[in-house]
């Protein structure tokens, strides 16, 4: 008699095989093709997408700037309903609506069992969706290691209220976690982007007394006092770290978060903070960075330099989503604008090009 | 030549040598007495407070439970401006408006050098407020290691908004932090006395997500709210770990939090967290404790308990009053009741009975 | 297509189709029985067993301390050869040598993805082997979870040298790494059976300056100072908080182990510790703990109580292998006895009576 | 009456008011002069230096890379006999033996109330011996704070066995506690000077498992092997981060120690670690560093660079005294030579060349 309940793979009604689905082909060129429907091997869930959304990474992979093969299925925030389950999951039914995170962890392999999941080893985990198999922006997503990735939402919550939990809120609110904000911290942080502004949120919800933020964009600048700033500087106006001292007395922040991803922004931040404290870093740089050591002071202070890549798993998505549920935060005011799948073209033009006070875009499969 | 400034002892106006001061005598006798107003040694400042509130603690004293000798000015909890400054001190000047920490830790010992404040070893360090040396219940007050335990109160904040930092705030506040609370964590508070508003108030700085709150008092079950709590359970109608349980699903809360010090209190927080968790005590108890097996499961489990000493120091009021100003957290509804430092004993009545809605009173000299 | 990679099932070659194994039948009843050797499901993996021992809990098995269900085979310290992968497997083949942790986490559960392995929440995961489902005291184990929980052993490494890995060692250190330990810290060790031997083990690993055990048997306390002990106490011949105030100058230690499960040990403990310390307890108790207030001092002091459940998974198990190969702990002096399968009982009855100067006992099937 | 103890200033016998002292005048030119002896003020201490030692900080001070005052008494490291008491000094007597860090904080700041000892904010707090107030290579040293900086030496420890405590060892053991280094982690580190090899041994008393170093000079080589390196690495001969994969499988260590301050090590430290691992920095570096995004991944990894200025404070020493009385650590062996103070310059030559194997010099006034 073996342990494993192995049971056979269980399905919702599905009267068609192929779906509409937005593939990468090459740089500047993503289409919505029509594509076959997955099928959930062991382990597996194919889940059907009832909301998603476009993340800046798609922006870069759209460029070309990532080694994406082309014909693959680009995203990776999808929130759906469950419509086949693989061998061997238990917990879980088809109907069920789940949260997935962008990375998907194995759990089993020694990172995961390390507690670093996001640097998960496994062949499928990690961030994969959309990278190299296929993701969510189509109307069905298979899901790898079903069973430590699929996150029940309650009924209360509509999918709008979560989907940016898969992402962005998870990658903005770790910067605060991994900063170690601590109740009474000073946390300055730099660019009001989609990402930014959950770190801005995340700052708060960790207890920081005096959060800063750093954006010129009128609509993000309100956006960011929403999430949690008490203070938004605007750059082009005038000297941000200047401005930084004399609001925290001349001290600087405990804890400065990078959401860019520019050269000016990490050395901004790195002198933003004070003698002994972190430097969160959350931007896709590209080339090098400069360090310039009158601000980094290496080897005369105490400074910390910490990066994350968004948690992940389901038991980060329960988490987040009782935040959501209990009014800790509110991201719904982030998705300014919705499309349907077959107008994602649209979508990706408006998101790229920061138009009409967008900030991320709902597609609806 | 030497490196330090002795300066000469700082002195602000004052016409008389004797000032009134609430005086233990002997159990049940607190009687407002006329005795000198304190000088200031070297490293050491004296302080007119402005107002200062009585706690739990003193009502221990007054019953005689604690071994405070006969003729100590009882009370730890003084905002005030500075009267004079020792021999040693740099950074202040008399007329300043400052908090003081109950506990007030000398920096200089191993312990303070280790980072354990609360413990300080220093003869004069510590809780010593009203316990072995005089304390804040009088119209000026002695303050030890000055240096290390004055903290600025800026322009636009009122005494009523900071004077309860000086002990329960911050006490209170520890007890999510010492639990460590994560982002999304589940929290239970058992009871809502000041201290348990207030770790009611810590969890949610900390990022919990629901936080379930034990009281039965009508007043403070809604002061319980306005600080927090999604849920409070009346556990004079309810089977409070029954409900805790389905609240949670079944799984027990990450954090317990016990503000009250009694055998059922601690024993329903154990029962209270899930698997792994943590219980982070606060209540002063007496006697035993028993610690039911079935519900600690050593051996077999992976529980913490922890107990917390109000943390102290300049730095750390430094950083509640930097909450307060930026509208993190608003301690003034919990000062239900004022007197004048004449009425004190009125004040002792009144706060001892738990009367008219009673939470904490002010007492201004 | 699909993600996954179902492979069809490999075994090694086996003639037989049943094996011994050493079956729990009632209180004080243990035989050496003929039962089947168990097949691999999916995710699944059998072993044959090279090497394994018996453990205090096993003791209190067959006293009938535990709800063991008859029929179930007793054991959870396997170290062995891969007979048989079920479906799903990857990175592994027939013929491996593994060690297998006590506790099998699943990696998948919300308890896995928070980081409390062994608190997993799987029906299959946790402490299982022995307990709830067949155990290691046999020629064959089947492993659930396989994927997290088959750790690779170097061929330089013998089975003994690993072996005690799977449930004491790692017991052991974590109490020293649970009660977070610092460079320079002074640590008291309560009892040296084989759990307290690892213990002071792990804190010599983490770095502790002063390390006091208390011991009174001649061959424990020899043991003892060969694992890293400086001074080993006798309780039967001395006051043992009294010489440990004496050795720390009147501080108490910082962190206090506790490895015997006694009343007296834990309260002992408990008056070890300095202000501020942490009390690790490994030791299972039963029936009713009295925390003497005096000792806890809750309330008014800093004190941490924590308890750890032996920690599994391959990760772990890989951690562990490798402070042995690099010489950093010897474990196999405390093999002090060697039987094969057949004569279980007689190795039960040794290690049940503390003759001879046994340890612990190697069982080889 | 006052709180405080100010008592008469007490003084041991002293026939000369002035002694020989190693005076910076210029880039390049140190010389042995005749100054005053020091008098302690309040909450000072004059010490009569028993041996001292010339750090790698010095040689930069000597070719002028530092702004210090021409004037300047240069050195940082002392032992010495307690020569003069200041007022307000407790626990300490004329004669006392006493080992005194580097770094010298307050206690009384708000950096130091908040565990930031090193960046302590006082005039005379942090690292100013040598630097900004007169230091320790000289027959008498001013000691600021001294109520937090004087650790006394237990009577069985010759001053050999502790001098390096100062600083090097301070700092080199705080890289791994800074990196986190966790039982069973691989380490490596880059540069096997003074602090290197403090560095190795850091990484052995936390537990590391393998230990990797990285150097080319013989003598040093075999002194790594000797400070708890597993293998050292010749960069000369190999391609270290290749070798590094190799030794641990592919993955890279989890932490890196960076110990030399230039721009190859550094990025070679980067580039070692592995995905989620942490480099920790001690090197003083000079201009700017580039941070290669191929290896430090920021955005896509969860790297962390830490760095570290040496923690001081009498706790930290007396913690690491209590290393070497427990025999944990050997410091001894790295003093390679000895010299008069009277021979300073002599020492200055050795040490800045590093001929004749030196490795640290040792000098008795």
């Amino acid at each position: 008699m073996s342990l494993s309940t192995l049971e056979a793979p269980i399905k919702d009604k599905q009267t068609t095989s192929t779906m509409k689905a937005a593939v990468f082909h090459a740089p500047g060129q993503i289409t919505l093709d029509s594509v076959p429907i997955p099928k959930a091997g062991a382990g597996e869930a194919v889940i059907r997408v009832t909301l998603t959304t476009i993340c800046g990474t798609d922006l870069h992979i759209l460029k070309g700037e990532y080694a994406v093969k082309p014909g693959l299925i680009i995203g990776h925030e999808p929130v759906g309903i469950i419509h086949e389950l693989g061998a061997g999951l238990t917990g879980y039914k088809v109907g069920d609506r789940v949260l997935v995170g962008a990375i998907t962890p194995c759990g089993q392999c020694n990172y995961c069992l390390g507690g670093n999941w996001s640097q998960c080893g496994g062949p499928l985990g990690g961030w994969k969706f959309g990278n190299t198999i296929n993701g969510a922006q189509a109307e069905y997503l298979l899901v790898p290691h079903a069973q430590a990735n699929l996150a029940k939402i309650p009924d209360e919550l509509a999918d709008e209220q979560v989907v940016l939990l898969a992402d962005i809120a998870s990658t903005g609110i770790s910067a605060a976690e991994s900063g170690h904000v601590q109740i009474g911290d000073t946390v300055a942080v730099f660019a009001q982007g989609p990402i930014g502004l959950c770190a801005t949120a995340g700052a708060k919800l960790k207890g920081a007394s005096l959060i800063i933020a750093v954006e010129s964009d009128p609509v993000r600048t309100e956006m960011s006092k929403r999430m949690g700033a008490d203070v938004v500087l605007d750059f082009s106006k005038e000297d941000v770290i200047e401005s930084i001292k004399h609001l925290t007395r001349g001290r600087g922040v405990d804890v400065a978060i990078e959401a860019l991803g520019t050269q000016s922004t990490f050395e901004n931040a790195l002198r933003a903070i004070r003698a002994g404290g972190t430097l969160s870093s959350l931007g896709v740089y590209s080339g090098k960075l400069a360090l310039p050591l009158d601000a980094f002071a290496a080897g005369l202070g105490d400074h910390k330099i910490v990066t994350t890549l968004c948690p992940g798993g389901k038991e980060r998505m329960r988490r987040l989503i009782e935040l959501v549920r209990q009014g800790r935060i509110d991201l719904v005011p982030l998705l300014t604008h919705t499309f349907a799948l077959e107008d994602i073209k649209d979508a990706y033009d408006l998101f790229g090009s920061r138009r009409d006070g967008v900030i991320k875009v709902a597609i609806r499969p």
